[in-house]
């Protein structure tokens, strides 16, 4: 087991700090491992080794920075089975799924190193000079994806890997070029020194500066608000609630120099079932639903909340058979005690309201679960009180009954920013389909036509990131290819020599990537 | 001469607001017509019709969009002497620069247009299913960036026309498929008009939906901050002082949903003089540094602010000559009174600084002209007092003596966030440069090594953009084709039949864009 003590570049934090432990996500009991929270002064000295490692690991070149990304994934694939016990141990989730989810985190440093390694991310444009132009001699001007600095990471409750220490922020972040700050998750914090370690040591494997990476525990908020505050630091990636995103949000605009806080917070990743579809299909729909909602128990992002059915497909007897199938599932342990009575709170805020019949009330669980629960409404009530669009962060669904299309479409348009939105449509409801789409892709950042939400392509096309709440930024991804942007900036260089240009804009295209030379795509 | 009164899509707004007169720069005499301030009842009404048009104007294809862009190039062509004139009056601007200034606002429309017709500029990314995968099938994604809807532009004081009613944020957004509400600059109301004649003018003949192109005047600040507030906005383009860009960031965070806004705001553009530069050709530096100082009467927003000089390169001699070429330039007029005022507010405030020296005072001049001035300090000084820094906007410098490549460097981590930075060198110069260029690249948007920073190349390299304050979001460029990207998301679709995706994301390519497809180039 690791130490306990923050990571702070290729050292340890001084011991000294309030000291917490890790807990059992099934029985609440203390694992092994003291872990201490890092003080002011380790903040400033990891977010100072960060700045300092900048310039040195922005230069990098792209196959060395692709060998680290791999290292990484080669040390963590090394811990096997010790991490999957620790990790199932500290969150409750069942071991196919931390060894999926491992196998997509290595997967996801994989396609970054396979991205820096190629090159052509850059977007590298030349516009050649021509000092000959009337009345002005035209400059040469060339531009590129720079990093943008040292970045905070959070890890994040419910993704004990792919969202935290060596998760899909640090991968982006690094693969940019930006040293990387994580905050371990309390939650899991002995996962997250094993993942440390396969970092350092890949860092001092591949000989990178010192500061590279770092990463400090805290038992509570105070660290994560001084790193986000800090000087050196230059963008935050962070998965969890919404009260907590936008206490960072605030936080960062406040900052004599405000920085981009990239916060993925609340969706409720509404499901319409339009009455072709119930005609046709409504078995399988109620089947992959049930299966959608209580993936992960509930506990995830994507998650489908609110799922919304015309009135003419009789809705009663849809959430009749939703219910029974959701009842059919074994209750799964929660991450912690905090998330299961959160659920508990705001599951019965559900059951208590007045416009809601309660379709399939929570079964007797051990204590540490979360049981399948299923509530009823309708869109009118939905729009009359913005509490039932809620995210509810567990297995629950709320089944909405909507007067036909026009109020199908008028829900559409009241939502909130969602990461992802779905329509399930039969041939006969086209025209209704078509309509929901041209509203839903602008409240969501991915729109299903089949399938659930739950479950995450890792490509070059996935687009995980919404309209605010959904995330704070949605103009970004913090999945997929298109997760490397958030932490760059375009710089241009005009009449620069060649040797001082980074390789990426030499005239010779020294790195053969694919670039843009005078607004048309240059051949290598 | 227009009405006065505010553009609501294809309508005027009805009289009865605050009335005001654009005044000649050069005089402060009324020029004809009186202009209406909108009511926040023609706030609402602007925001709803361009709520209302985005739809249909989302998914119009490109090369409509491009035709509506290109017609609003030529409409405006043909307004000639007229806008020029009007121009000239209100901005006390000579016509050469009207004259180039329109032709830049063409070109920006035209460049646009060409990207837009063309079509690859939205990132086409498809990644086919695979429903054979185990264990779980593979779903067919597709993304593509997409207009976020609504967009707010504020005319800026110092370009009537390249960043104001038709300028580089209007032409990007329109060419994103955002339709743009306009707030126009009260400096110049009829300038403004008679561009917004020809942009509704263009929306018409293209048979486009009401509330595509709105405009809005006001005497004072709260169409503005209505705007920014109003739900069906956005993001916002505002190019302007360091006060309004901050408060519009703060209005903007505070929404119930927070929207981006690209503010450019201050930057003093710094220029590194190196000793072998200065020994080789001091004489050609002061002359295109004082040409660029003095540009547009120093009301550039590349305006070089900051010359840094070691002290091995005297840099009382190159004050002296600096000195003589500045002053032996002919004193401009101003654009306003308040831009007049606040120069001399500012220049008087490092004239008095205990720690400057005044090389050339302002010489007397016409109470509308901007006399040159040049002051000189240490870099010592400009590190001990932040004030020393401080964008003056007007035809001033300030000459910095360093202490030898070490204060240069050290000064250059010490700038805030810059839209250039200059560094002239010779080959003896090398390892300075160097390292100055490796920290600039991380405080400026655009690094010079020829040249100086006013006047910008309008092409898909340049960015016009830089870290805060030069912007509020150093990921951005406001001119160049990159511009396109800020007023964009990025969409997934997931199983989506092909006729319900957008044409550029449907299998046969019917646009014959360039995609990626499966993570790769994609054949067309």
């Amino acid at each position: 087991m690791t130490s306990g003590l923050s990571y702070l570049g290729y050292h340890r934090s001084a011991p000294g700090g309030e000291t917490f432990t890790a807990k059992t996500a099934a029985t609440g009991e203390n694992l092994p491992g003291l872990f201490q929270s890092a003080s002011s002064a380790d903040v400033d000295a990891a977010a100072r080794l960060a700045a300092a490692a900048f310039p040195s690991y922005r230069d990098l070149d792209g196959k060395s920075r692709a060998a680290f990304l791999n290292q990484i994934a080669a040390n963590i694939e090394e811990l096997g089975q010790t991490l999957t016990d620790r990790a199932m141990a500290e969150t409750g989730l069942p071991e196919p799924r931390i060894k999926g989810e491992t196998a997509r985190t290595c997967g996801q440093l994989r396609l970054f190193a396979g991205m820096v390694a190629e090159g052509s991310w850059v977007d590298a444009r030349i516009d050649e000079a021509d000092p000959a132009r009337a009345p002005l001699p035209k400059p040469d001007t060339r531009s590129m994806l720079r990093p943008v600095g040292p970045v905070v990471v959070f890890g994040a409750a419910n993704f004990p890997l792919a969202y935290s220490t060596a998760g899909g922020d640090t991968a982006s972040a690094l693969a940019a070029g930006c040293p990387v700050i994580v905050k371990a998750h309390p939650g899991h914090p002995g996962t997250a020194g094993l993942v440390a370690e396969a970092i350092v040591k890949a860092a001092k494997s591949c000989g990178l500066a010192e500061g590279v990476f770092s990463m400090l525990y805290d038992a509570g908020h105070a660290v994560g608000s001084r790193l986000v505050s800090h000087p050196c630091v230059q963008a935050v990636g962070f998965t969890g609630s919404r009260t907590g995103g936008t206490a960072l949000m605030k936080l960062a605009s406040e900052r004599p120099q405000p920085i981009p806080v990239y916060a993925e917070m609340s969706s409720v990743n509404p499901v319409f079932l339009l009455p072709g579809a119930l005609a046709e299909r409504a078995e399988a729909l109620a089947t992959g639903l049930a299966a959608s909602v209580t993936m992960g128990v509930g506990q995830f992002c994507t998650s489908p909340g609110l799922v919304i059915v015309d009135v003419a497909s009789d809705p009663e007897a849809f959430a009749q058979l939703l219910g029974e199938k959701l009842g059919a599932i074994v209750p799964g342990t929660m991450l912690n005690s905090g998330i299961r009575k959160n659920y508990e709170e705001k599951r019965a805020r559900l059951a208590a309201h007045a416009g809601v019949k309660e379709i399939l009330p929570p079964a007797k669980a051990a204590p540490a679960c979360g049981p399948p629960a299923l509530y009823q409404t309708t869109a009118f009530n939905v729009l009359a009180d913005p509490l039932l669009t809620e995210e509810v962060f567990g297995p629950c669904a709320l089944i909405v009954s909507a007067n036909g299309p026009a109020e199908m479409a008028g829900l559409a348009r009241a939502l909130e920013g969602q990461l992802t939105a779905t329509v399930h449509a039969a041939a006969s409801d086209l025209e209704t389909q078509r309509s929901l789409l041209g509203i839903l892709e602008t409240r969501a950042g991915r729109v299903l036509c089949a399938g659930f939400p739950t479950g995450l392509e890792v490509n070059q096309s996935i687009v995980h990131g919404g309209p605010f709440p959904a995330t704070s930024d949605g103009r970004s991804t913090s999945v997929g290819g298109a997760a490397i942007f958030r932490f760059t900036r375009q710089v241009c260089w005009q009449d620069t020599p060649d040797a001082l240009l980074p390789p990426a804009l030499q005239s010779g295209n020294p790195l053969e990537i694919r670039r843009t030379l005078n607004g048309n795509p240059a051949k290598r």
